[in-house]
């Protein structure tokens, strides 16, 4: 076979006799890199690089830069789907569930934030499928809405712009964070502060009356 | 005077005969730049040619890119500080206040985004000086929370924090804004619904037993 006399590309051949496991490690190649670059700064050369691969394999897989992003953008956002499928409308679980997830996920916060500052006027990539995602969640408040256990006093699309917001500031803004709270966003405890905190607050997203009737009967 | 004999420095002989005006022009020629690519992105050599102004003097005015950096920030600050002083520390007024800055001040949210990516766990530029206005303002928290006007059931600085959070984040990713609600950020329809939003919601950081008191004298 002749592999001894091809030593300088082992990598080439592992993928190419794995496709799966190759596309697993150019993601994560990729997300390292955008996460810590944005899309305009990364190089599709240190990904390849990071993920041993020949940067003409990576082509094959993913088309181009833009074509990798899309992968890295979709797969992050189905993990994010697939850990939230049981979660119930309830604010009470939902807004500390979402700062917690955001926690185990700093990279994908700063995905996000690269994409604010970078091409938030343009089109985005996956626009439409991200559209959909969130017309679904805005669905799921609705419902909660008409279920009583969300106040309808507030438009829905507000509800989950205002709940997105506190779930993921402190992660966009870890100096923010440090300024005010003293303490970084990635200790334990400020984790555990916030989140305590997000359960109490989110009592802010419930009908006033309903909310009374539990104080009540907690009483 | 021998100016017909030197053509293409006109701009440096203005700046020397009026310093106030040049140190505005260089501070304001720095804010686009680094709100534009951040610190780390920005070039002392484009805010001059920006500010139509001699490097050198640049230079005397500000020492390096990190001083000039420094008297922005101090700038925006100050500025902020200002039209924020006969705000009252009730959170209905003060919300939906923040918000209504932050849509006049996009620079200073991407300054703050990309100091967030680029050296959120350094030390912060002006770092001491942004702690104590931050103290500041989770005094007057205190003090709201004493004289009943903020719940005090929750801990004064994740207030704050909740509090910036709601103001800033729509401005900070308009691509999530116009993701959830269809608008844009710059909108002034989005900016007139969300205020309004964040007026009823700031009842989210006032003592329940007060809320309701009101509420029914409103009936």
């Amino acid at each position: 076979m002749g592999h001894m006399a091809r030593p300088a590309r082992p990598h080439r051949r592992v993928a190419e006799r794995n496709p799966a496991r190759t596309r697993e490690r150019i993601l994560a190649a990729a997300l390292k890199e955008f996460a810590a670059r944005g899309f305009a700064g990364s190089r599709v050369d240190t990904i390849a690089r990071r993920a041993v691969i020949n940067k003409r394999m990576l082509y094959h897989y993913f088309g181009d830069k833009e074509g990798l992003f899309r992968a890295v953008l979709r797969r992050k956002i189905a993990e994010r789907q697939a850990r939230a499928e049981n979660l119930s409308g309830d604010p009470v679980e939902s807004l500390a569930f979402w700062f917690k997830l955001s926690c185990r996920d700093a990279d994908w916060v700063r995905l996000l934030e690269w994409e604010a500052l970078q091409s938030a006027d343009k089109k985005l990539i996956d626009q439409e499928n991200r559209r959909q995602l969130i017309g679904r969640a805005v669905n799921r408040i609705r419902q909660e809405q008409t279920r009583g256990q969300v106040s309808n006093k507030f438009d829905p699309r507000l509800i989950l712009l205002a709940m997105r917001s506190l779930a993921i500031f402190p992660l966009a803004f870890p100096q923010l964070t440090r300024l005010i709270t003293g303490l970084r966003v990635s200790h334990p405890h400020f984790q555990k502060k916030y989140a305590g905190f997000l359960k109490k607050f989110a009592a802010a997203f419930q009908p006033v009356v309903d909310r009374h009737k539990k104080n009540d009967s907690e009483n």
